[in-house]
């Protein structure tokens, strides 16, 4: 099969890798419909995190084309979400609803397990990591809707949901590309009264505004830190996402919760120092981490599938296989929000 | 009035003070029956942290003896407990129960303001401050119960919710002098199924019994996160209480928690340095802070007077004020788990 591989820092190429098939009964083989390009494929596009030529990509939708005889949950010819880990859903981790720490399960493109930019994947324990979507004949906005099912909705709901976001709360956003776009949808979801959206980015305040920012901050270190206070009266937001994974970024997010808030962080920390001793006479806590993707989508699938929210939006450019080199530069010079590549046909 | 001085490292010496008066409004100036010694005393006693020459103490229950014209719920007579810090009830933090970050009130023993551990204080913001005992000839056991409310049970209290402990929890605790005790007191009352006592004194490991915990690791370092994750098989804890403050706690706090449990810190953070990245993938978070202990006393008051709960054996050295250097010694050499002085009578 044709499949993304990452040949060094600046160099996606398309090559040839084994066909996947079937090799443990517990395992799928998905033929990939949608793929996409992640914020976090950038640290090792740009050569600023380790990682081994070979396979890439985390993010997929398609359907199934073969199952091992253990596989009970899924049949050839369903379409499904493929989350960005896969796991076994029985584990005491799963089991407390952190499927991304699966005692059992791993991430794609790493340990001799496919990537998700390619024209199949071989998915491990697939009845644990796989979810189907109901219906047919979705809508090309849907299919991109449930594409970030995979990966940046989760993700952002994760945000919110480890920040504590409840009904009435005022919430900053720290961080405008898809997964801090997609935690202000799930900002709003949870009931947020106020969205605070930290951007500067015009093409970006607008789709914040559309998924329900109430507020832009433009500003960037200590004036982002003042123009938070003074949007609420000197208290500081009652939750804050941070979305991004930078020094900066998480010591902004810590600055502008009130006492008593927390930080839900889920973008990979990248030469982040916390200030523990400013955030504990704050009272202000940190949490986060790799979303339990899969736990959480049948709570958003619905939402989707209704259209109710839209995260699809953030896809504001698209190639097939052969483009997605482009589709990464794009995004690496902030050119795009989010790639989605069309590998395949449902 | 006499009190007690800081005069340097190691020197507590007992000197006079100006006898407190009302000197605002809202003041209201309480004679001192009970005090005691802080954990978090000790660090300034050590030299380990900065502190000026002066009063001390930041724990104390008594009578009010005189109140400002703007004081409407305290009269002379009133039998009263002091939280660790002084808050006006009423501000946007106040408001939303972290009343130790209160936007106009401040810390004992600071800025011009009565210590703890002497004869009387002046109390600041009196209404929003003070918590009056009901009744009246409680017995001896009884109000050594009740000085923990100034602190200790709280930030015990403090401990447990910040780490999220609920029903059926598995929790451990890091940490067996008071506070750690407390927080088994308040992991048990939350209805933790399991309190793990991270211990190596054999009194203290008695007493940790005594409050609920069932499972007692004398280890350290390396060796007690491998005994907390053989008790555990290997999942780790729902949630951990860090009650010491120090490098080594914290991190041996943060490796026992299993994926998506919090860790909830209350000892004032030295030398800790948060491992970011590691904490990031394993869905581990960190909550904390000075507890608003005022917030929690009416919750916790009712299980002291009724006796569910019984705190005050903490306290297993006293003196009155002119032994007060020795209560510290006490504490420092670990020869005692808390120091109760005794100033003056109800």
């Amino acid at each position: 099969m044709r499949a993304a591989i990452f040949a060094g820092p600046h160099r996606i190429e398309v090559g040839q890798r084994p066909d996947p098939v079937v090799s443990a009964p517990t395992d799928a083989v998905v033929r990939i419909a949608l793929s996409c390009v992640c914020g976090s494929d950038l640290w090792y596009y740009r050569g600023e995190s380790e990682f081994q030529p070979g396979p890439i990509g985390h993010e997929f939708l398609g359907v199934v084309e073969d199952v091992g005889r253990k596989v009970s949950r899924f049949a050839r010819g369903d379409l499904v979400i493929a989350p960005f880990a896969y796991s076994d859903g029985t584990c005491p981790h799963c089991q407390a609803g952190y499927t991304a720490n699966c005692a059992t399960g791993g991430f794609w493109a790493t340990s001799g397990v496919d990537g998700g930019q390619g024209e199949a994947a071989r998915v491990p324990l697939a009845d644990g990591t796989l979810v189907r979507v109901p219906g047919s004949g979705h809508s090309d906005a849907m299919m991109r809707a449930l594409l970030t099912l995979s990966d940046v909705m989760p993700t952002g709901h994760h945000a919110a949901v480890s920040a504590g976001v409840r009904s009435g709360s005022v919430v900053a956003v720290v961080g405008d590309g898809a997964v801090g776009l997609c935690g202000m949808i799930a900002a709003r979801r949870l009931g947020a009264a106020r969205v605070i959206a930290l951007s500067r980015n015009p093409a970006r305040q607008a789709l914040a505004r559309s998924f329900g920012a109430t507020d832009i901050v433009a500003e960037r270190g200590d004036a982002a830190i003042e123009a938070v206070m003074d949007l609420t009266n000197g208290i500081g937001a009652d939750a804050v996402l941070e979305c991004v994974g930078t020094g900066q970024s998480v010591a902004t997010a810590l600055a502008i919760a009130r006492p008593g808030a927390m930080v839900g962080y889920v973008g990979v920390p990248h030469g982040v120092e916390v200030p523990v001793t400013s955030i504990f006479y704050r009272n202000v806590g940190l949490r986060g981490g790799p979303a339990p993707a899969r736990a959480y989508i049948p709570e958003l699938i619905d939402d989707v599938l209704e259209g109710r929210i839209q995260p699809g939006r953030v896809f504001d450019y698209e190639s097939n296989l052969d483009g997605i080199a482009e589709a990464y530069a794009a995004m690496d010079e902030r050119r795009a929000i989010k790639s989605l590549i069309r590998v395949g046909t449902v």
